[in-house]
């Protein structure tokens, strides 16, 4: 017997998802490489409405144990990658079109009556030289994980968002010296934080409008080398934090529904619909605009709602559709 | 100097938005009836995502501490009524149309360069004779409420829906018997919940197809009149229970933007937009098909990030526009 609905991700998008699946009592699969969502490495989320402070740790914690509130009707698989959803047994054409989906998995195969993809965003690098070799040895992706190892050194963060701006909080009460390196004229990220990390000391300077060329070092980072107004430059830093946003994990549809030039699935916002009859999407894999924990939630929940109605239609059309096609 | 933006409403919906304008450094002015929105009534929400278990009037405190973080930016006003939003000094037409907006409440008049409306939605009445002069004799309309005052006593739900169940639900520890009425042909309720009403032997009967006619009593309830399959009927009942969905609170703007035949807001759902540029909404006042809270917290951010994005465009545009019209 397929799962009623298969969840795709372990985020705000798929939790939420998966909460009102399991209050629908539908039959629910969750497949996760794990919970939390990109937002696991922040050390104070600020803005996860009715919570002034949570860490993205407790934040995975309360939402993975919303999930397992229901383990009669919601089955969790976690540590797990999808690799490929594909359509089988489909029946009728276009808007009508009616399908079981296959879900491969690097550990198993499953089979649906719908999908609600919320596989969420990863973090994005610069494809430098450099970047592969130092990686853990002075360049770092997650500076709540990292600020402690970069004590009393010079460190440059790349990217001038609020991914980036948070870096830099996170970095003062380590590093002796900050630099902010963005590609951009201006910081993209919050004024209010940009104002904050500016009146810091610690913040030696921030560089714009620079491209990073490649990261250098003997067996730790020594610098880095960028480009600006035409010129290259060095900069000498003990540690290179990058953060400039993130890369959707669509892959595993990408054959299935329709995905943008930025590889998001691009859905109907209203019912989290995506091109495929039966497949919705939510989050940060989506063309969704703002990428935030909330909006990841409430269309979450969209989807699952827009998946039970679908199935409820599914059911009544379902055997007329197979008699007409027998 | 008028606010950057104007929120009115208490509800997740208000109260998202309210964070995220703060978060942006906007001047913002929240003018509530009350914090929590509808659920606040509720003793046991279980679907709001990451608390398996919390109750309406501690979501409502959760929403109100976060709201009162930033008091340098956020202005708090309640509990207060707004009742009118006009547009002032407008310029240019259609989608580049630039107004300034004045909110008049019961208290007082204020400006701001964009309104969030978050306002949400009331209860809806059977509008039948006996349900005035018997409300809170007998009549009520918040289960979680008034549950308690009617031990030992038999009492009707009028309503199929997930109000009219966890109504139900509620009432178990105190009535002697419970009826269920709905006017259509079946409970269109969550089946998790549907199932756990079904299976207390305090549901008496789910009566289905049936109209309320007249609510009747001395000096309290003695009774509901109702007809089914074209005949009238009278149910001994010391109490009536009405949960029967909700009116949107959509009348301070309906001269404003454009309003469906159910009296929500039509928004573009994307980016909180009503027909007229300046005005966003979100919530249960929408015509947003799924009320839920997560899903109104997470338009509530939407609202703000659209409002932020708007606010820069005409920071952008104001000084060309005003000349092109001097």
């Amino acid at each position: 017997m397929p799962y009623d609905v298969i969840i795709i991700g372990g985020g705000p998008a798929a939790c939420a998802a998966s909460v009102y699946c399991a209050r629908k009592q539908l039959k629910t699969l969750l497949v996760a490489q794990s919970f939390g969502g990109q937002s696991i490495v922040s050390s104070d989320i600020e803005n996860w409405i009715g919570e002034p402070h949570i860490s993205g740790l407790d934040l995975a914690k309360k939402l993975e144990a919303h999930v397992r509130v229901y383990p009669d009707v919601v089955e969790v698989k976690s540590p797990e990658k999808v690799t490929k959803v594909g359509s089988i047994k489909c029946i009728g054409e276009g808007e009508s079109r009616m399908c079981d989906f296959e879900i491969t998995s690097d550990k198993d195969t499953y089979s649906g009556k719908t999908v609600i993809v919320a596989s969420g965003a990863r973090r994005r690098r610069l494809g430098i030289p450099g970047e592969d070799q130092f990686d853990g040895k002075g360049v770092a992706f997650c500076s709540t994980c990292d600020a402690p190892l970069f004590r009393d050194k010079k460190v440059v963060v790349i990217g001038g968002g609020n991914a980036g701006l948070e870096g830099v909080i996170d970095l003062f009460p380590y590093a002796s010296e900050v630099y902010l390196m963005d590609g951009g004229p201006v910081l993209k990220g919050d004024p209010a934080t940009v104002d904050e990390v500016k009146k810091n000391p610690k913040l030696r300077e921030v560089i714009l409008n620079a491209k990073p060329v490649e990261i250098v070092g003997d067996s730790l980072v020594t610098g880095l080398r960028y480009t600006q107004d035409g010129q290259e430059k060095l900069l000498e830093v003990g540690g290179v934090f990058v953060e400039i946003g993130s890369v959707p994990n669509s892959e595993m549809v990408k054959d299935l529904v329709q995905i943008d030039d930025h590889g998001q699935i691009m859905i109907n916002f209203q019912h989290a619909r995506t091109s495929h009859p039966g497949v919705f999407a939510a989050g940060d894999v989506t063309d969704d605009p703002y990428k935030q924990n909330n909006i990841s939630a409430g269309d979450g929940v969209r989807a699952a709602l827009a998946a039970y109605a679908y199935l409820q239609n599914r059911e009544k059309k379902s055997p007329a559709e197979e008699r007409h096609n027998a």
